[in-house]
């Protein structure tokens, strides 16, 4: 695996799947396997789940660890080809990227939406030109558009959840004060598609996610009906694609609360994390025994783990 | 040890102690006792003793450790309860502890006191809640009225210096140009009371330490009396208790100088650091041989490596 | 060796150059001989190169490494003799060197020119007291006037990649839209003077180095000629050493294009990082086959880790 930034880089989900749960058993059977190997963990954003799950994986392989904030312990980074580089960005992808490359065996990255230009944030380009500038793997640790770690996870969690062969999963879009980027609904999407799962998509008028990820999957303005038997529910906000970036008002009735959970067929509860809490989903949902919010957490590390040992293994 | 956030969570000190002394005399005697187990240590505030000696003490039992500085590296953390929220705080305290314990085997946490509400404060209720929400050992690397690692790492520099059996201390207020917690004073009197010295503390009236530390201990208005055949002084700065939080003025002439020392019985000199030179001490008696400031500091290493090492074994 | 702050501190060059291509050879030939040591990183400002280098370095040797970013995760550092510290700065360099010292086997500490005190910044004041008041080893990651570790890592890169015995290497003055310290040009210069070169500088009238690095050494003001029959071009800017910290207008053309490159004998490409992408170089000598730049990124790990292997070994 020579990256790792959608589901399009696994070339066989379910024996990924079976490495997750294998190393989740056993999180050390392999920890010899990345002596003297090194893990740079970049980051342009804040990150708490990812910066720690993915040290835990790397460690639990025996590899040693650097981390980076970039704009921050280094210099700010020009992306653009051809710039005269006289104002404030000191230090170009190219040599970063070739740099980094040298000094790391893998290098996860996170990098961010602008939310404002959706050309430049949907060819993912920071990403994109990272890779396409560095010499060893690349994983990505949420991109403009997509996060595919967080993804992984979720589907580790269903798999582990799930009672009846074919569930149905219903993503429900929810409030938050702040405008988000749609990566991790395109993400889920993108991977759930690929399980044994009926998936809903319920969301207020405007909110409409990127065809390409929700062209066959049923989506419904009526959050209540689409609740109806569903035995996960997966909240998560996201702003606007089509007005790219902006939010619509007066939408905190789509708050996951305890009443709509009990339209569910005793559903799992599940969020990315950090959640604002009353705000997305109530007290009341995220602390019942049926949400699986640590979970989603915890399984982050394996589903890391499980893509480090491929690429360590130099395996598809 | 399930946690360790004052004296009250020591079974036995004296037990403690030689265990610190024996691990400072072979510090990687166990340093295959943390292979494989991470040391996660949380950051609200700077730290420089306690962020190196508490890495160094993980590192010589061969744990991994990762460092996070919250609300900086990660997200702005929620504490209440029942908040909606949809302002500026992104992660609950619930959520951040019970995650970071999924992948940590021991937390270390860094709080702050408030200097506003001295009812929260005196609650600790940050630490509080973090240990609350953790399933995983938790030691406070100072919260916002205690800090035991601070203390403990002191009581081992006495016992080491101490000449006679039982020695005389003098905690003693000093100037500062900034408001500062109480949390060094009232752990040195909460630890120092559990061994066998004479314990006097000088301060300006005003500055009397909450009672519950205070109550069987000698207090003297007058720091030049106070000196007299002291064998050890500790200088400290803090804040009002009772007018929590506010500083009086024209006191610096409590500064701790080369005159009041030759009023003690050749008093060693003592103080956590960092120290603000020719305010709280003059130059001349930090730099003197009998200063103990930076063996203080060495011994903090081993007072956070005995605790790690009771977490590791599961002892009391 | 104690220290490593310039060539000074080097007994033979020839046999450390060796030991560094000994170790490209073989990185992990030593990888138990830093077991249970730890090397501090201490930083004042940003760093890519270094930061990730030098762990990378210590991490092949077997080391642990803690990294602290003074100022910003710990306190902000005093470095007057005597001062009353009642303003901003919150911790003496005593007392940061001494105690840092009890945590770590070797330090290596990035510190910074004021650009405004010339002879302060040429006394490298804040390394020498750090130095002064530590009591292991100390590396400098770039000083106020000295960048060591580059030029080790620039002379391994010279020497691999020179086809004739004694080849022509000039340094040239580049443009920058900021004012930047002599430290790499005053390193090279005194580096590149110990091995088998003809050494041309060449800038425009004004950006005269100090005389103490350049006393033997031909200065040019004409950079095409300076560039003709040249085996290798080091780009560098810098600002004024006499009129100290200033920069001159209007001194676009100074930057080394491909035209200029011509002038040469097929000559070699080489900047520190980071580099301002056609500022100071074009994309087109940036990108061609014959830039070092990314080499000489590559070497620095080699640089760091035989100064380090010298220092674990106590060897000259």
């Amino acid at each position: 695996m020579k990256k790792f930034t959608s589901i399009k880089d696994v070339h066989n989900i379910k024996s990924l799947l079976s490495l997750a749960q294998e190393l989740k058993e056993s999180p050390f059977k392999y920890d010899s396997l990345g002596k003297n190997k090194t893990l740079g963990l970049l980051f342009f954003n804040p990150s708490l789940r990812t910066r720690l799950s993915s040290q835990k994986a790397a460690m639990n392989l025996g590899m040693n660890v650097v981390v980076m904030n970039l704009n921050n312990d280094g210099w700010t980074i020009e992306f653009g080809d051809g710039t005269v580089m006289n104002q404030g960005t000191q230090e170009h992808i190219k040599e970063a990227a070739g740099v980094i490359s040298q000094y790391c065996d893998v290098i996860g990255i996170r990098t961010f939406a602008s939310l404002t230009n959706r050309e430049e944030d949907y060819q993912d380009s920071v990403l994109t030109k990272f890779i396409a500038h560095a010499s060893v793997p690349v994983i990505s640790l949420e991109s403009a558009t997509l996060h595919p770690l967080q993804s992984f996870a979720d589907i580790i969690t269903i798999t582990e959840n799930k009672i009846i062969e074919k569930p149905k999963v219903v993503l429900t879009w929810a409030p938050h004060p702040r405008a988000l980027p749609q990566s991790v609904s395109n993400s889920f999407v993108e991977w759930v598609k690929e399980t044994n799962v009926d998936l809903v998509i319920t969301h207020p008028k405007g909110y409409e996610l990127n065809e390409e990820f929700t062209k066959d999957v049923e989506i419904s303005y009526d959050q209540e009906k689409a609740f109806e038997n569903a035995d996960f529910i997966y909240a998560k906000n996201w702003s606007c694609y089509r007005d790219y970036g902006n939010t619509l008002k007066n939408l905190d009735h789509w708050v996951v609360n305890r009443e709509k959970m009990k339209l569910t067929n005793n559903a799992k509860f599940m969020h990315c994390l950090p959640v604002r809490r009353n705000v997305v989903a109530t007290d009341e949902v995220l602390d019942a025994p049926s949400s699986l919010i640590l979970e989603q957490a915890n399984n982050r590390t394996y589903a890391a783990q499980a893509v480090l040992l491929k690429m360590l293994r130099n395996e598809d």
